[in-house]
């Protein structure tokens, strides 16, 4: 049965371009000959547009995107731009607004990556993050700004709705993998109000999976057992800005965060996903063709996956796990690497 | 010209009394012939005491440990006691009521150290991680909770007066190391509010300090040098869960929390400085005399050294440094540790 898959691209920033045209370069290889087509709309959304305009996302953008059925996004952030206008204007406000309650961020160690470990083990679990909640809700203020005075606060706003939700998307996900266990990062030792709820929540939601080895790290506790046990984990669910810090450094031992790629997934389907590298716009590399496509194009296939095209999503895997595989260390041009990849997904 | 420490020490729970005795142990043998004597003081805190009167720290035992020129703590939770009673009712409450605001947790890669790093590079740098603020305040709350519609908050606190004299303390720390750079931790990209407070305060610091580099990296980001470029760092200097989550992976890269020292300190001299081993009361092997007490002993010698005794602080360090040089990975009992550590000082 044919399909369209209408797709919003938001390039963004930085390095972001170039990687979102390898990724819609491998997109178009793995969909050719079949029945499935894809129908792209471009954002111009990021500092270019923030300068011409002021704006970020406006309303007009939002309910635009909406009307997509996923969204690929390269990248965010600009140093000419106030530090936080693009996080928040633009990315954290398409997570929040399109409800991206599951930031989801797998990570495995393919073979033949360079690892900054010594004995990394057999990596490969995924991080359920939460998406619109804790520290990143914006629930901050500033008095006396600029004065001896000023204090400054950031409010971590955790709820039973908000973190119940993705608590059970993290224990059906573990269900659905082999080893069948799930851990919850979090800091219930100091941040006992939100620490109390996780923790609640984790028991409540276990008892109706009792096939799920159930375990639990601070998020200090984690960012060692990330360096000198990563094997252990195989699902790990957490908030909002633990999620954030771990998944850099899962990805960092996984080979780096070229490699990285992350969903923002609504699984209700009321609104888009949208998929991007988790890397950001590294701006010192921009416009040179450096930058590694391959997070960008596991992006794409995260996407897929999603939109019910696991085969097409399992192909670009494999090309990205024969890529590399082959790597010999020689320096390769982004557009290079997504010819490799697009090549291999050919066949 | 003789003189007498009076030490308040405060063994805790779990591993804490067995780490504690070593450090005191290695702490009597370097002072042994010396014109400085120790009056100890050992205050029963911790899981025992809560369950024997529900008493975490009365203000008797505050006052009681003010009078002391310094703290040697061992560890602090028990699985017991619910999560956070210790940790808020006793640690956190030193560390606030004796305005410990300067958390001083210093790095180094001790030659032959097994590290889980493949090509660690030369790691030697030192995390001030503020005490007071932050979201340790237990500025936090719940509402509606077990129902469905519970909401749970943590307030993260920043003042200009508490970021300042952090930050001060950092770079004169920098001031006072041969590579003379500061790197900022935040992550002023989503935390703006009190983002923007770290890296103002920063930036008017840093003109009293023109010799000093100034860096600055996302948290997130930093997990990731950690790990693939922790020779970078010189001092760090960052919030006090930033500082949480980043110092215990900077133990484990280089080597593990069973070496790593650190001091609450308050630079003013107004309340004694406390000074313990990062590590936690790691109940599962408490009472088997199977933990490393170099942490305890190496916090020993950062007390010694803040109490103005550095000719003795680096006797205990050299001790360290010697005894790992030797270490050949047959197993030793925490008491064999001491007793190495000891005849070292000892000459
Ligand atoms: C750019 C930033 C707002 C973002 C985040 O903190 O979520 C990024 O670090 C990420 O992990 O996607
Ligand atoms: C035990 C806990 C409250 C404490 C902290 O979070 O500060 C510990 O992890 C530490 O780093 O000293």
């Amino acid at each position: 049965m044919a399909r369209t898959i209408k797709l919003a691209v938001v390039a963004g920033d930085g390095i972001g371009p170039e990687v979102v045209a390898e990724g819609l370069k491998v997109l178009d290889v793995v969909l050719a000959g079949s029945d499935v087509t894809v129908e792209r709309t471009e954002f111009e959304l990021g500092a270019k547009r923030w300068h011409e305009t002021g704006e970020t996302l406006t309303e007009d953008d939002l309910a635009a995107i909406s009307t997509h059925d996923a969204i690929l996004l390269g990248a965010v952030g600009d140093p000419t731009v106030p530090s936080g206008v693009l996080e928040r204007g633009l990315l954290l406000k398409l997570r929040f607004a399109l409800d991206h309650y599951v930031n989801l961020r797998p990570s495995r160690l393919y073979p033949g990556v360079p690892t900054p470990l010594a004995n990394p083990g057999d990596v490969d679990f995924v991080v359920v993050r939460e998406g619109t909640e804790g520290p990143y809700t914006g629930n901050g203020g500033a008095l006396r700004v600029g004065t001896p005075h000023e204090i400054a606060t950031e409010v971590s706003v955790n709820t039973a709705f908000g973190v119940e939700r993705v608590v059970r998307d993290a224990f059906a996900r573990a269900q659905a993998r082999p080893r069948k266990k799930l851990t919850l990062v979090h800091k219930h030792n100091v941040l006992v109000n939100a620490g109390h709820l996780w923790r609640r929540t984790v028991d409540a939601v276990a008892a109706e999976f009792p096939e799920i080895a159930v375990d639990y790290a601070h998020v200090d506790a984690a960012t060692i057992y990330m360096v000198t046990d990563p094997a252990r984990f195989d699902v790990i669910v957490t908030d909002n800005l633990f999620g954030d810090i771990i998944t850099d450094l899962a990805a960092a031992i996984t080979g780096g965060i070229g490699l990285a790629a992350s969903g923002n997934v609504n699984p209700s389907g009321a609104f888009p996903s949208m998929f991007e590298p988790v890397h950001g716009s590294a701006p010192d590399i921009a416009g040179q063709s450096k930058a590694d496509p391959t997070a960008a194009v596991l992006s794409v296939a995260l996407l897929l996956e999603h939109l019910g095209l696991p085969e097409q999503a399992t192909r670009i895997s494999d090309a990205v796990t024969a890529d590399i595989a082959a790597r010999d260390g020689s320096p390769r041009t982004t557009v290079e690497i997504g010819d490799a990849l697009a090549a291999r997904v050919a066949g």
